[in-house]
C-alpha cells in the first residue's frame, strides 16, 4: 500500500528516524554508564517500545496503568508507573503484581505513604515505591531537604505493607528552558535534587538502590549522571517541534506526522484548507510560547520536506486551516483540492494520542507496516 | 457501581441535564417549524444520538464517514457529511452509498464540484451534494454573490456523476461572539446567506431542496428560520464552558465532567494535584479568550457542584495542577489524597474524544449505565 492511497487523517511514522533517534539516546547514555528505561507514554505501542528496549539493562516507565497491562501483556515486566498513586488504583496495582508485574509506585506525602502501606497490609502484599522529589518547582514531590523525605521513607520501610525501593525526580522545567546552556543546568539540577535525597535516605539508615532522573531535553543535554541509576525519556523516539524548538532536535529529526488532504481554498486569504483538524493534530500549542510559533504544525509535501513556509493556522475538529507563517498570499493552484500533505506535530506525545495506528514508511511511498496503538485508562 | 469506585480519569455524563439539554432544542426549533438534523460529532455515541433524534424529522450531520459508518450501523441513513469531501473519499461513500445510506457530501469550488461528477461517472453513481456557503469568513465555503456558486451548480446538476441537492453554511464565526446580540446578528446573517444562495440557484433554473444552518449558538439564538430547511447543531447535548461563556447555556447545564482523583499537594502553593491532565481533559484552551477563563476546566464535588473557586490551572499529560483562581492558597486538607472531584470541560467535543465511554449518573452517586463512545477516522 502507498502512502497515496491512504484515507487522511492518518498518522504517518518514518523508521528510519525512529530508529535513529533510538539509536542515539541510547549511544548517550550507555556512554555515561546508565541505564535508559523508556517511557512509553509517548509511543503507546509495542513494536516501537521494543525498538527502545533493544540492548537496555532497564524495565520501561508508564503514565496509566493501562500502559502496564498492555506492556506487561507482551511480556515487559519491569515497570515504574511514574505518576503518584491513586489509593484506589492499589487494588489494580496488587492484581498486576500478582500476576507477576514488578510494578512500583510514585508517590510524595506522608499521607499517600500512609495510604499505600495500609492498603498493602490489608491485602497482604508489600508495594515497592519511590519518593518523588521535586527538582524544579514545576508540578509534584517533595522539595530537597524537607523533613518528610525522612518521615516517608521510614513510613514505607517500616510498614509491613510498602517497601522503599529509591527516589525520582523529572525535570520538566526542561521543557521551557531558553537555551541549552538553561538545559545543562536543569539536568545538574535534576541530578543533584535526586542524589542528594538519595543520600538523605541512606544517613538515615534507610535503603535508597533506585535513583531516577528523566526528561528528554535533559537526557540529551546531561553531562553528568554521577549517582544516578536510571534515566527516563520518552518523547525522544519519536520527537516533535517543541523539541526542535529548544534545540534538543533538527526538524529533519521529527518521526512523526499527519497525513492531510486539501479540500478546499479560500484564495484571497491564501488559506489552504484541510482534512486534519485538532482531532487529528490534537489541541496543543506547545510552540506558542517558543522563539518560532509554530501554529498547530509545520506543513510539509507528502513526501516529508517542509513546504515553503506553511504552517496550520488554525483549526476546527476535522479542518486545518493552512497559510502561510507571514500571512502572504500563495497561489492556490499548487496545492490543488486532493494534495497530500503531512504535518509535523507541536507535541508527539498529544498528536499520536489522537491516533490508532501509527503507518510506518521508510523513506518512500510504500507502507511497510502498520503498528496499532492504545489510548484510555 | 458508584462514582467513587471507578478508576480515574473518567469520563461522566449527568442524563437529566442530557435530556434538558436535548428537550430544550427541540422545543425551540420545532416552535420555528424548522427541522433539526443533529450533528454527532460532540457526542460519538448511538445512546445520545438516539435520544437527540427522538421525535426529530431530519436525519444526522456527520464530520467523519467513520462517524457515517457507525451510524448507519445503527439504522441511522439520512446522513449529511458535513466537512468538505477529499477526492481520495468517494469510493467510501459510494461503498456506504450502495449499503443503502444516504451520504451526501459538501463542496465548495469548481475543482472539487468537478472531482464529485467525474469520479461519480467513473463509478456509475450519483453523489447527492450541497454547495458550502461562507456566511461569516471563518473558514471554508464560498462567499455569497461569488459568480461560482452558479458554475457549481451548473456543474453538479448537469454532470450524470453528481447532484446538486441545496446549500448549507455554518456560522463557526458565533463561537466567539462578545454578546447575545452578536450572536442574534450572527445567526440573521447565516441564515440570510444560505437563502440568497437558494434564491440565486433557482433564479439560474437550478434546484435547491436543501437550506442548511447550524451551531449551537445560532440554533440557540436565532429568532427567524424562514427560507431555511434544517438546522444543524451538537454540543447543545452536552454543553461546556465556552458555551457558558457565551451565555449560550448555564454552568449547571453542563452535562459532561470528568472524574479525577487528588493524588498530591504542594501546599506552599496552594496546588492540588490529580490524575487527570491533558489526556483526560484534552488541550483544548477554548476559555482562554473568553471574559472568564476557565484554565484546563472548573472543579467541581464529586456530586457536581463547583467547588470553591477552583480551576484546573496547568496539566501534563497525566497530571492536572488544580488552583485556586486568584491564586490564593488553599488548606490542603479539606481535598486530602484520595478525594474525587469532577472537573466541568472547556470544550466538550474535544474533552469527550479523549474517553472511550460515558459513565451515566442521574442526579446520585450510581453509574446507571456505560455508553460506549468511539473515535477515529
Amino acid at each position: 500500500m502507498l502512502i497515496s492511497e491512504l484515507e487522511t487523517p492518518a498518522l504517518i511514522l518514518d523508521r528510519s528516524r525512529l530508529d535513529r533517534n533510538i539509536a542515539r539516546m541510547r549511544e548517550k547514555l550507555s556512554r555515561h554508564g546508565v541505564a535508559l528505561r523508556p517511557h512509553v507514554k509517548t509511543a503507546k505501542s509495542i513494536e516501537v517500545v521494543r525498538r527502545a528496549l533493544a540492548g537496555q539493562p532497564g524495565g520501561i516507565t508508564v503514565s496509566t496503568l493501562k500502559e502496564a497491562e498492555q506492556f506487561f501483556v507482551h511480556g515487559i515486566t519491569d515497570i515504574l508507573y511514574a505518576v503518584g498513586v491513586a489509593p484506589g488504583k492499589l487494588d489494580h496495582v496488587a492484581a498486576l503484581r500478582s500476576k507477576g508485574a514488578d510494578v512500583t509506585v510514585l508517590l510524595d506525602s506522608v499521607d499517600a505513604a500512609h495510604a499505600v502501606a495500609n492498603r498493602g497490609r490489608a491485602l497482604g502484599v508489600e508495594f515497592p515505591a519511590l519518593i518523588e522529589i521535586d527538582s524544579d518547582g514545576h508540578r509534584s514531590g517533595i522539595r530537597p531537604g524537607a523533613a518528610a523525605l525522612i518521615e516517608i521513607g521510614r513510613i514505607l520501610e517500616n510498614a509491613s505493607g510498602a517497601r522503599l525501593r529509591g527516589v525520582m525526580t523529572h525535570a520538566g522545567g526542561s521543557y521551557s528552558c531558553a537555551s541549552i546552556d538553561a538545559i545543562h543546568a536543569i539536568a545538574e539540577q535534576e541530578r543533584a535534587a535526586v542524589v542528594d535525597c538519595a543520600a538523605a535516605l541512606r544517613d538515615a539508615g534507610l535503603p535508597c538502590p533506585v535513583v531516577s532522573v528523566g526528561s528528554t531535553p535533559t537526557a540529551t543535554f546531561g553531562e553528568s549522571f554521577t549517582g544516578v541509576t536510571e534515566v527516563r525519556a520518552g518523547v525522544y523516539m519519536l520527537f516533535d517541534l517543541v523539541m526542535a524548538g529548544l534545540g534538543v532536535c533538527a526538524v529533519e529529526d521529527i518521526a512523526v506526522s499527519v497525513l492531510a488532504t486539501v479540500i478546499g481554498h479560500q484564495p484571497d486569504k491564501g488559506w489552504i484548507i484541510t482534512d486534519a483538524g485538532w482531532m487529528a493534530l490534537s489541541r496543543d500549542r506547545g510552540t506558542a510560547r517558543q522563539t518560532l510559533d509554530q501554529g498547530y504544525g509545520l506543513v510539509c509535501d507528502a513526501e516529508g520536506r517542509p513546504a515553503d513556509d506553511l504552517i496550520v493556522r488554525d483549526t476546527s475538529q476535522e479542518h486545518g486551516i493552512i497559510a502561510d507563517r507571514q500571512g502572504r498570499v500563495l497561489h492556490a493552484p499548487r496545492y490543488p483540492v486532493g494534495t497530500q500533505l503531512r504535518i509535523l506535530p507541536n507535541h508527539a506525545c498529544a498528536t499520536a494520542a489522537q491516533h490508532a495506528a501509527y503507518h510506518v514508511v521508510n523513506g518512500n511511498a510504500a507502507i511497510e507496516a502498520v503498528w496499532p496503538r492504545f489510548g484510555g485508562w
